[in-house]
């Protein structure tokens, strides 16, 4: 799986390389270090636009290949076509340019919606619905003799303006733009962040930094209040694999590269960092290290906080970073960990040393039928129990089970068809499940060939316990790829009135069923407190396995026709589901972060003291708030 | 292994328990908690020793049981006997009552020692040499009527005012005792440190926290310049476990438990933490956050950031903890980072909820012969690749096997003899290993006994990829063993004018060889220039294996015949090795922490931008400098 270098120019490469690295490790480094790289950075900087180099995803103007008012690209999307059938457009996803014959019908039964009743979005962004940009002169002549990229235009500017709450993309699709940023600009390394960074503290000028603007926390949104002109810093520019280093087993990363470019080109080399958060397309390092991301492989590779070895962080307060790329210290309180979860309030992270792998052997999917959602998740604490968990094990509820039922594709094949038949058969009526009752887990193996099949071993013993019946593998497959098209269902809803919204919890075992029977009956009782017309979806999966819990994940939608106000409505929806949570023993979030959507409850979660103790940290490292966003405190 | 209760009153004291884990996860529970807990706590509080109580260890005057001016037991030591044969007195351990027939040998050839050169220790502490205490009337008062036991006794200030690290130990031996606290309390539960530190900031007298009194980085050294009143909070008497949570494999555990006591307990109902520091005897849970500690089975129990799910820590602002249990959370920077590490600079760690494992079915020893060093780092490097670590390896180096081998107990039986004999000519002669070169792996393996004979096998195979040989499980079980009695040779050594100490790091996996070698030769070169008359002790092991680099631990002692002022070239070769491990990539530590030993490198090692933090934290927390034992910053 190693690399082999061949040729001269390879070789010098690889050499310089490990020269970096090497001196990266000794005291006395950093200058030299940095030099090398922005020497690097202004030969390559300027107007050029450096995503289209080595396969990387995202460009400079988003808008090329992105939606201004929904999930992810232009070219894909749900839609109910001529013959009233659904289908996913576009050609980049396994289900691109596919029938869905059972969507239409799940849809319009789950929802009360009806084709007939159409709630279309805005056709195009109205420029003139964006406040011109309050701009900062003096700031920006000295930008300008950067050479860092930058930008005024309106459209740059309400790209950079969200993140994918529902509120904020409810708001898009009626055309409605509130506070944006004044002005984007797209820093090229670290000595150009560190340039901005300098300029708007000597300016006055309010940064917020942008990396694939997925945020579901409000994070991204601007606070109305500002009156200073607001920079988005956006990073995916900066987005180079800086080295690789085989004999540690690391790589050192520029903070704005995406999670399908780092896994790409790490794949070239043999090698994989293994974080894939359901994001993982659009998202960047850095809004990984400022949000605490999990990835749905942890449980080989670890969260962001077992994956992270070395980061940099430019402040207003300076370049802050540890000296030593030592594998564990006591060297006082841990200052990676003041860095990540603060959610873009302290400073702009830049490049990263992250753990990689080899990429696995083998990979192998599976799924497990269950009776009940009980016993799945007896089974699930027993597996997280014996330390055996899958690479990924997660486990859905009935809701879910009939929900993925619906987006399976038109099956071109009979026989298929009749396997599936079969396998319904057997279940219901020889097994005796009740379909109202069954639930599904989705497993991946992943690692030796011979270990991954006595691993699946293990945890189809432990399954058996529980009354699970192994389903095969293309349903465990099944389950995964369609992590990546689901962000898109919304959008489809939001076409006929139907709104929603996941969130995300991590609780003891104990309180895994009564969280999620109760903030399931939570939210379908205060939507019929709150007047919504036809009973909402609310249903859950158990996503990630602990030794003392588990992740807990939610699907919230409705029907709004009839509501004058459905974002409202929505909002006091989820408030309570929070306040259920909460009071069940839930976490604030297992990952997806506080922002300014949770702020409320900072208080209680992390007490006084604590709270006392972020604010003294924010007021030392920035006090004049140029790292406006207002997340967090 | 789960607990088995039987009787009436077993299964209501089991209720009673399990209604409080159960409040303890559900929201607006604080308050009945801690009603619940402070009410035993009176009820079983003022001057009765609690300690006594289900086999805890440790009094509340330690002089009844522990040394005054060296490690450990008083009724254990390493002795020269009339025969002038070694001998580890006592009953307490395996090695105890025996004669080590080789260790004077190896002594006087390692030192240039001799046992007509004696540097005895003062016999008994002077009292007269102890300051009267500066006593704070005002605090007093207050304090009596708390209830919590103290004490103004100049032996237990004595006890109370050291850790472990050389000059430390060296002056007591000297009889030279400088800043000692003016008062030694004995809180019993949380609510009397409550108490305590309210008082404190109240009347600004200083706290310093004990735990285990084992620290070796100058961390419980009083400040000369203090004048306040300085009070040590010794944590000893809260030592109970609140609560065992089946369900969620967790126990709630007061700070100022003890390991021995703590795997004791645990070990009655089946579970355990594993974590297992070489100082657990005597080193406290408290202690072990506090200072980031480690475990030497931490490949499969973790390290402390690992095992803690929930901490209480009383601070003059007031009690910070989080206020859920949940297993992994993204609410903003990780609190729990800001306690640990913080080296008792901010407040009193009371309470911990840990995690606990079942106690593994099955322990199996091992030992692997290399070559030479190199060939077992890179065994040692691959086995971290692969993810197989066993519960531990440790990699010792030439020196050390030849000084575990000069610990040998005597062997009472001639065939044992003859095995060992056998053993090193199939070594030496057959295989053709240098016996001063080849050094010595020890390995443990647990779990359940097919997957530990799997493991076994497996990392046998990579071993003998790099010319190791196995050797025996008894040797890698005396390795081990040998872990709680090398802390008490240094005692001998002090007695035949050697000193010395030892220190450690983290370092990544391609620094690991040059790290060894460097330092090792720079603590050679050191003494040399600074006039000791014999070449020291330098040696090492790799400890820990990471994903991405080790933990390598250093001995080094001389024989300080000759020197007028032994301390000074004592530190000043410390020094100059620390400066060659950072030189080196190496860490400032890996678990021994920073203390005052080690404050001046914390710029370098976390930037100014992360001491600013630090320090922001501590002037928003503990303004007065109430937690004064001025470690860290």
């Amino acid at each position: 799986m190693a690399s082999n270098s061949s040729g001269g120019s390879d070789r010098q490469r690889v050499a310089q390389q490990r020269l970096r690295i090497i001196t990266g490790h000794l005291q006395g480094r950093e200058n030299g270090d940095s030099t090398i790289i922005a020497a690097e950075c202004k030969a390559e900087g300027s107007q050029t636009d450096v995503s289209r180099e080595e396969g990387k995803t995202v460009p400079r103007r988003r808008q090329e290949i992105m939606k201004w008012n929904g999930w992810g690209y232009s070219d894909t999307k749900f839609i109910f076509n001529n013959k009233g059938q659904a289908e996913f457009t576009g050609k980049r996803y396994r289900l691109s340019g596919m029938i869905i014959p059972a969507l239409k019908e799940w849809f319009e039964g789950t929802f009360g919606a009806s084709m007939q009743h159409k709630s279309p979005a805005a056709p195009v962004l109205n420029s003139g619905a964006v406040q011109p940009p309050t701009l900062n002169e003096a700031f920006l002549e000295e930008l300008k003799s950067t050479g860092v990229p930058f930008s005024h235009d309106a459209e740059d500017r309400v790209y950079r303006a969200h993140g994918h709450c529902l509120h904020e993309i409810f708001a898009l699709r009626e055309g409605k733009v509130g506070r944006v940023p004044d002005m984007v600009v797209w820093p090229n390394c670290h000595e150009d962040v560190v340039k901005i960074v300098e300029l708007a503290c000597k300016h006055d000028v309010c940064l917020i930094p942008y990396g694939g603007g997925t945020s579901v926390s409000s994070g991204l949104e601007c606070p109305p209040e500002e009156t200073r002109c607001i920079v988005s810093v956006d990073t995916s520019q900066m987005n180079r694999i800086l080295w690789i280093d085989e004999k540690n087993l690391t790589a050192h990363v520029e903070a704005g590269i995406v999670g399908q470019d780092l896994e790409r080109l790490l794949n070239e080399s043999g090698y994989c960092t293994g974080h894939e958060p359901d994001s993982m397309e659009f998202s960047s390092l850095g809004g990984w290290v400022a949000t605490r991301a999990s990835g749905m492989k942890k449980n080989i590779y670890g969260n962001i906080e077992d994956l992270v070895v070395h980061v940099k962080m430019v402040t207003p307060q300076g370049v802050m970073e540890k000296s030593c790329r030592g594998p564990r210290m006591s060297t006082g309180p841990d200052i990676h960990h003041f860095i990540m979860g603060s959610e873009g309030t302290l400073g702009v992270v830049t490049e990263v040393t992250m753990k990689i792998r080899p990429v696995p052997e083998y990979q192998k999917y599976g799924s497990v039928v269950f009776p009940n959602f009980e016993q799945g998740v007896a089974c699930l604490r027993e597996v997280a129990k014996q330390r055996c968990a899958p690479a990924s094990i997660r486990l859905m509820d009935n809701e879910q089970f009939k929900f993925g039922h619906a987006l399976k594709p038109q099956v071109s094949s009979m026989f298929t068809s009749f396997l599936d038949g079969l396998k319904k058969f057997y279940i219901t009526k020889f097994k005796g499940f009740d379909t109202d009752r069954l639930c599904v887990a989705t497993l991946l193996f992943e690692g030796g060939r011979e270990k991954v099949l006595q691993h699946e071993k293990q945890v189809y013993d432990i399954a058996a316990k529980f009354g699970g019946l192994a389903a095969g593998e293309d349903n465990g497959q099944r389950g995964y790829m369609l992590t990546f098209v689901i962000a898109y269902l919304r959008d489809l809803g939001m076409e006929y009135y139907v709104i929603g919204e996941s969130f995300e919890t991590s609780v003891p075992w104990d309180r895994v069923l009564d969280i999620c029977r109760n903030v399931k009956a939570r939210i379908i009782g205060e939507c019929k407190s709150k007047g919504v017309q036809f009973q909402p979806l609310s249903t859950c999966r158990v996503t990630q396995t602990y030794d003392t819990g588990a992740c807990v994940y939610f699907y919230f939608a409705f029907n709004y026709r009839g509501l004058s106000d459905p974002v409202h409505v929505y909002e006091q929806v989820e408030r309570a589901a929070r306040e259920e949570i909460l009071a069940n023993g839930g976490s604030l979030s297992h990952h997806h972060g506080v922002g300014k959507l949770r702020k409320e409850w900072m208080r209680e979660t992390v007490s006084n003291v604590g709270m006392g103790m972020l604010q003294s940290v924010k007021d030392y490292v920035d006090p004049k708030n140029i790292f406006g966003n207002r997340n967090l405190l």
